[in-house]
């Protein structure tokens, strides 16, 4: 065998990503610089950054690479877990990333619940419609997966971009609570 | 073999419930009546009106037994998720049932965000604080399963129903924006 190219295992299959039709959506990766690459999340990003950018949304903590790669497999068993990324090929850091998950529910003739989660955008590539690229990408896949609905909570300075993206709140069904148990 | 009792399935071990200590909760289940036993979702429950008891919170649709065997082994093989019922043995019915559900992350040192879904009581049953002792139950169950924070979304009408359960509305941080697919 000659194949060089390092061993990768992609969080789900990338096939997805290639048959969303992103004709009424506001943007798409046609529009994407050519050093930049929408992809699933792979086992090998560890070593792109990847939780260096999730460290500008929130605290990441200690991860090292034996509890990065425990945790990608669960997700990648799982089953349920879409989480996709931009690569900036010529950097090898991925730039720009977002979770989307699928629930099951018996509720709705056994439907699925799509939910967004960490979205985040590296500082240095901010303003250039990655954000618009993502949630574009995740609601697209939420509907080819036969999510019923796909919801997501953010800050409230954030609800004016994501209603921009489709996003509403529903009158007097729009707030979440919540219990911290740690920091 | 003399085993005449039918093959029952639980979605999750019942040892769970069993280790779980009440001592700071606003309920427990030892103040069931002789009659409700509290436990985890059965695959027979089908069978036992757990669809009759879904449809007084949201529209259910159609699902055979087919279609729920499915579900329950899907929801039991993924092993995130911990739907939580009271039977009253009496009559053979679930007259209450709750769903907790919990979500890799690698945020927060790869932690565990719980959530809460679906909670029902039987409108005959209701005001008889089974609501209070599932809702502790969850978040007695999601602390020991090591969740770094448990959120829902609820009517604003419940807001404070859930508010004397402990969860709080996080200022500034407290919304979810939808999208519907289907009805
Ligand atoms: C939010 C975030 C993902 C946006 O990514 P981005 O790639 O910069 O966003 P886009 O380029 O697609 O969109 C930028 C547009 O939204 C606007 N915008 C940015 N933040 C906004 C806000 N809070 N409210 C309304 N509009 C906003 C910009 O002005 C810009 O408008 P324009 O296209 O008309 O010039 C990014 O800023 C980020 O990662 N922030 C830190 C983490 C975070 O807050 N994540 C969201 C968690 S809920
Ligand atoms: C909400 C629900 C689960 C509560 O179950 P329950 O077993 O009747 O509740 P409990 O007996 O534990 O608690 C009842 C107490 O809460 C109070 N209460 C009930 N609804 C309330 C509300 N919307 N806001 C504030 N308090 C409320 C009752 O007055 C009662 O008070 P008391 O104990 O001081 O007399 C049940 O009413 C139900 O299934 N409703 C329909 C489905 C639904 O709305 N689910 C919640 C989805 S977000």
């Amino acid at each position: 065998m000659d194949d060089k190219s390092p061993k990768t295992d992609s969080l789900y299959s990338s096939q997805l990503l290639q048959t969303l039709d992103y004709s009424n959506a506001v943007t798409s990766p046609a529009k994407l610089a050519t050093n930049l690459v929408l992809r699933p999340l792979q086992s090998d990003d560890y070593n792109r950054g990847f939780l260096d950018l999730l460290s500008q949304l929130t605290k990441v903590g200690t991860i090292d690479e034996n509890k990065f790669q425990e945790r990608f497999h669960q997700m990648k068993s799982n089953g349920n877990y879409y989480i996709t990324v931009v690569e900036d090929v010529d950097t090898s850091r991925v730039i720009c990333s977002a979770t989307l998950f699928t629930e099951y529910k018996f509720i709705h003739s056994a439907a699925m619940r799509g939910r967004i989660e960490d979205v985040v955008v590296d500082s240095e590539y901010r303003g250039q419609r990655l954000g618009h690229l993502i949630i574009e990408t995740l609601k697209l896949m939420a509907q080819s997966l036969d999510c019923y609905k796909l919801t997501l909570d953010c800050r409230d300075e954030m609800i004016e971009w994501y209603t921009k993206l489709g996003f509403i709140a529903i009158p007097t069904r729009s707030n979440m609570l919540t219990i911290r148990f740690t920091d």
